[in-house]
Order: C-alpha cells, then structure tokens, then sequence
C-alpha cells in the first residue's frame, strides 16, 4: 500500500477501504506518513467527502489509536452526551443530574471553552474548590457510588484526533463534515458509552451556522455511531439566541441550579426534560422518549435531581451548599443594566457576536491556554419575539470592572434588531436523526 | 500574511494576489512554511484551478528563486523550444541545428528521459564522446562562436520548482494544468530566451493523452509567458504513434541525422520545417511562419543543417564524422524483425506502452538515475493507416540479447490493432495557440 496511491483515489472521487484508512492512520500517529501527504490527504476530503463507512473507519481507527475508557464494570447501558457548542448551553449540568437520577450511570468527559463557545469544564469550576481533574479509578469508583462524575478529558484518550485536528487547524481543512464528525464521533467511542445522544446545534452562535449542514453533521454522526457497533441519536436543536438566561461560567451554574429547582428559564427547562427523555430511552429504561420525559418531569419536581448535583459537586471537592444559597458562586464586582432603545419585537440577536462579547469579558478564552474568569457574563432578559420598549432592562451585564462593563453594553446594544412587528419563533427542538 | 488564510482563500475559490504568492514561493524555498502547508494548498489548487494571473505570478516567483541565465551577452533574439515530451521525439537534434543555421542563437538546455518518454540529452548521448555538461561560460562562449550549444540542465535554476515538484510528486497534486504549466515555463524565464516555441503534444503517448487538457495546458503556458514579458507561441501536436520511424536514442540521432540529409521520414521533417518556420518568425527573422519555413526548407536542403549538426558535435566533443557514417553509432547486439499477423488498415498504435516497451528494451529508464542503453530501441515501418498483410515487416527491435528481442517484440505485437477498412488519419499539426 503506497500513501500516494491513497490520496490519488480519494483526489479522483474513490472510496478508501477500512484497511487503507487503518493503514493511514497507524502510519501518520506513528510518524511515518509525513504530515504533508496527510494534509492533502485532508484537503482532497475536503472537496471529495467521504462515504459514511469512510468515515466509520476512520473514527474507529482514530478512536484505538489510544487509550479508551472501559466503563463495563459499572452496571447497565451508559449513555453519554456530546453537544456540538453553543452559547449560554449549560445543558449538562441540568440534564446529567437529572438522568443519573432515574438511575443511569453517567460517566462523563467534558471539554473547555474556546472562541464564542463555552465548555462544561469551566462552568464546573466556578464552583468553588470542585475538581474536574481525577484519575481514572476514582472517576469510575465514584460514578459506581454515586452514579454521577463529570471530569475534563484526559491526554491519553485519541492521540490520532490531537494530531490530525493540529494539522487541519494550520491546513485550512477544519470546515469538512466528515473530519469534523469522525472527530467528535471518535472521541465519544473512546470514552467507553453503549449509547450517545448528539445535541447539534445550528444558526448564528453554533459552530454550524447552516441547518442542512448541521443536518449533515448529524447524520454523518449517527451513521459513524451505529456502524461502530454503538447506539447514537442526533437532536438538533437551534442557536440564534442565546440558550436560558445566562452566558457566563458562575451565572450558568447558578441558572442550572435554578432549573433543577423548577424555576429555570422554559426553553433550558423544555430541552433538558425532553433530551432526558431520549437518554432514559436510549438506557432502556422507558418504552419511549415521550415515556420517559415524562420520568424526568417528575424527577425533577421531585428535587432528585437537584439533590444528585449536590452529590457530585460534594463528591468532586465543592461546597454542595451552593445548590441551596447560589451567593456562595462567585459574584462579579461590577453589574450593568442595558436597555432597549427602541420599541417594537425582537427579530434578531447576533448570538455569536454576544459569546465573542462574553468571551472578551474574561468568561471564556480566545487561545486554548488563556485564563479564564469565573465571575463575569451576562444575563438576557428579552429574547427573540419578546415586546419591548424604551427604557425596558433587556440584558445585565457582569463585568471585572466598570469600564469592561460599558465596553461590553455598547458592544451587546449593536447585536440587537428590533422589528415593528411579530417574528415567527422557531421550535428550540427542530429534528430528531 | 498568513499562509493558513492563503490556504483557504484558495480552498473557497478565491484568486490569490501576486504579493500572496511571492510570500508564499519565498517562504517555502526558505523552509518558513511547512511542507503540509504547502501540499494542503496544492490539493485546493487542484481542485479550484488558478487565474492566469496567478500563474504566472507562481511562474515569475518560481523563476526567480535561484540563479537564471543571463543570453543578453548573445546578439540577436533569442529563441528558445520546448516539447511536453513524446515518443520517438527527436526534433530538437534536427530543428535546432536549422535555425541555427538561419542565424538563430541556440542556447539550449535540455532535459532526461522518464518512463515512457524519451530525453534530448540521452540521445546526444549516444554519440561517442558527446559531452552534455558543459560550464555555463563554455556553454555561453560555444553559443557566440558557433551559434548553437545543447546541455543538461544545471541544478542552480529554479530551486523552488525543484522542491516544489517533489512535494507534488509524493502528494498527487502533479496532474494540475496550472501547476504543470508554472513549472514548465519557470525553466523557459530562467533559461533566459527572449521567446520560446511549445511543442504541445496529445494522445496516448504524451503526457497530456486528451486534446482539451493538452489545449488548456497551451493556452496556460503561452498567457503566462506572455504576462512574464516573453513571446511564446505553442503548437499542439499529435502523439498517438511514435514520431518518425526509430524510437531509441542512437536510432533516433541516426534519424535526424538522414533527416538532415533528406532522407528522413516525411512526418518528422514536416514538423522541423513547420517548427523551424515558428521559430524563425518569433525570432524576427521572418515576416511570417510560411516565410520561415520557406528559409529553413532552403537551409535543410542546402545541407547546411547536417552541418551545423557537425559543428555542435565536434565542439562538444563527439565524432562529427557521424554525420556522415552514422555506422560510428552504437548498434545493438541484436536486430529481430516484427510480421503483420493479419492483413487491413493500422487503426491503432498504442504509443504510451511502445514508450513502455523501448524502457523496458533500457533505452529509457523507470527511475530518475536508472542507467540507460545508447543502442536499443525500435523501428516502425508502418505507421496508422498503413495497409499491411501477414508476413510483412511492421518493425524491428534491436535488443542487448535474443531473449529480450523477443519479450519485446512479444509486446509490441500487441500494440497494434488492424481494422479492415481504412481510417481517418488525424493531421500532425492540430493547433497553433
């Protein structure tokens, strides 16, 4: 088998086999492909794509180049969640209480902030004294204990992916949806679950800004999932504003905690109930996802699951007494009100400008080793279709200092349109793959 | 400047400025940017083709990363000729002595054989004592003394072609119209002429096999030598059988030979006086191609070409009588004639595998430094649309040993396809760009 011969196939439009794809991917970690034959390589799938087997292949071979996580020794089906990013989506910090809750066992790896997006790992860490760094013994002897932990991923797991992601990023062959969903979809298999559940996002704030690319991601994810022999389901749900009320590591958790206490904002409420509904299904413990969003509901009035975020944050090192007095999370220095200047129906949020706002603020990071601030962020209290007037507050924003805080309000004003009339709300929920 | 930025401007489209690509050529030879940058962009090059512009800015770039040659020391316009390569092609050691007969100055480097195609300096070769590396203050001093001196290329020229092919090669990123084309015409403005004739050649034994690519590739060389401040001007050519009757390099040298004495095969001459013609009219030395030929037709029946052939002989150190006994050129061991099997029309010659077959004879090589043999190769007394019956002589191989006479012979049996009624014979002369 001669490198060459490869990349010449797939230039001319051919479909590599799954020995040529192992091939590939043993000699590029092992350093005998040079980088330059893998990056085009890279780009001739970028304009030729790869069939779904291609990219199962390859997901498979990037997922055993490394160390994985073998989670058999915790009973039942483990079913992870992997959200492709967003703005304001502290999904996992509602959901995954919820579900370990209703008894599944959730042993989850999350990732950092980067750009205009924020990570599980960082809105963990407001948390005062939480730990999200635990070796691997522990981490599984918790989740058999008390059936939840959620750390930050560890260096061992898709050495293949590390270095095949750091060539994309400096080869211009990041933005190709195969690459990108044997990329996740490889990382997933590693971590060790029986069944994922996708949450792809699509619109302004999410890396897809385009449905049917999202739509395409998703599917390519499934299709990756499924031959690899695990269950995968795809939702896709919308980011054109941003998700709850809060953007920002410490108001984030304080919104998760809300929301776990029944008074959260109703679209994170809506998507937590209903993705625990699919996640509960794909475990095997309810006939349906109708069925067992229906669990979920009543775990979460009943307090359970507010009760399961408490163990964990106890577990891993923080004061679980936050989850009853959210003063405990750190509180920015300085709180500025924006407010509406004109009146009328909001018909757009420029939800990407308002990470890159936040992230300016200090809540998340521009390169992958900037320090991050806890206590900054902001809150929106209009959202898309809401009816506003002149003077009405619309956002407050949670800044370092006054000047970053006008900074950060005149910037968040000019991501705003306001329209004289009604706008068609899209469903939060779009497609279910 | 970012070369990632480079990179996916030409991914999407985009057409790359000339300040963007003398970035991108000096950083490369420099060793700034990386190899998997430079092969990333390559395989978008591929895909998304380059503007005129770009070419010959990549062309201008190219040229101009090593030393070039200065001819402005010879009088006179000087022309340059250049052939895509072919089989059996042995034009350049009939043109080149006539024009410089007719009072061109031929300052010309030449290149080796590869695979199936043959190379002028393995020819010259093949002449006893003939010596084809010459320093550039001999080369230049022959040139002003006696009008025409023929070398190997020297290594200083063009080192970011070099490097850059390389990479192509390793990458399959060679078969890009744009990328062949600036590589070609880079060693054309380093050589130094003033104008340069293409001899663009089509069909199964040229590089280009189909007419529309061998067309865009012109039309690509000829705009970019242009733009570069050069006159090119290129022929496009058929190569669906050898050219001339010997394929070979003493065969293919005593051909040019007969054929500056007027005795050669009537394609091969037409195409030296039509070449020749072009030649003398971008030199200035004719009003028009026709009025070339006209001249260069007087000068090859004048004998004064067979001439001029002597004198670069003799400067370079070969046997000049030669020319006149071209017995004093190495003769295989081992002649064995090739009978039709069956009687009709010659409707196919597949020219790429004759190529193939001859290399195979060692009179080409497979690798850049496989050693060759002056004296074997073949030749074709019958030629598309002949009439042949079995038993006729159709051609003769001349091998080292009876064993690989017969291999070979074996071989080219099948490239031959009879048909039983006559075919349409293309012109040789397709197309002047």
């Amino acid at each position: 088998m001669r490198v060459y011969d490869l990349i010449w196939k797939k230039r001319e439009g051919g479909e590599l086999t799954q020995a040529e794809i192992a091939f590939l991917m043993k000699g590029f970690v092992s350093g005998q492909i040079p980088d330059y034959q893998m990056s085009a390589l890279c780009m001739a799938i970028f304009f030729q794509g790869m069939s779904f087997d291609e990219c199962a292949a390859l997901t498979v071979a990037m997922a055993e180049s490394g160390g994985t996580v073998d989670l058999s020794p915790i009973p039942g089906i483990k079913v992870d969640k992997h959200s492709t990013g967003g703005v304001g989506d502290k999904t996992s910090l509602v959901l995954l209480p919820l579900v370990a809750a209703a008894g599944i066992p959730v042993a989850k790896m999350s990732g950092r902030g980067l750009g205009h997006t924020g990570g599980t790992i960082d809105k963990l860490e407001a948390i005062p004294g939480f730990k999200t760094n635990i070796p691997r013994q522990e981490f599984l002897a918790q989740v058999s204990k008390i059936g939840i932990a959620l750390v930050g991923q560890t260096g061992d797991l898709v050495p293949a992916d590390k270095k095949l992601y750091a060539l994309r990023d400096l080869t211009a062959t990041v933005e190709s949806i195969p690459l990108i969903a044997s990329s996740i979809v490889s990382k997933k298999l590693a971590a060790g679950a029986d069944a994922v559940l996708l949450d792809v996002k699509y619109g302004d704030g999410a890396f897809m800004r385009d449905y049917d690319q999202a739509l395409r991601l998703a599917t390519t994810m499934v299709e990756i999932g499924n031959r690899a022999g695990r269950r995968f389901k795809a939702i896709l749900t919308g980011m054109n504003q941003p998700l709850g009320i809060a953007v920002g590591n410490s108001l984030e958790v304080q919104e998760a905690i809300e929301t776990l206490q029944g008074t959260g904002p109703s679209d994170l409420t809506e998507l937590c109930l209903a993705f625990g509904g699919y996640m509960l299904w794909l475990a095997g413990q309810a006939a349906s996802p109708e069925e067992g969003e229906a669990i979920v509901t009543r775990i979460l009035k009943s307090g359970a699951g507010l009760a399961k975020l408490g163990q964990l944050i106890h577990s891993q090192g923080g004061d679980p007494k936050v989850i009853d007095d959210p003063a405990l999370l750190p509180v920015a220095p300085v709180v500025h009100s924006v407010v509406a200047e004109a009146e009328g129906w909001i018909a757009q949020i420029s939800c990407r400008e308002i990470g890159l706002v936040t992230m300016k603020l200090g809540a998340g990071r521009e390169q992958l080793h900037d320090p991050i601030k806890p206590d900054v962020g902001i809150k929106f209290y209009s959202k898309l279709g809401d009816c506003v007037k002149p003077g009405d507050r619309i956002a407050e924003v949670y800044a370092g200092t006054r000047e970053e805080a006008l900074i950060a309000a005149a910037e968040l004003r000019k991501c705003y349109r306001i329209a004289d009339k009604p706008i068609h709300k899209e469903p939060l929920i779009k497609t279910v793959i």
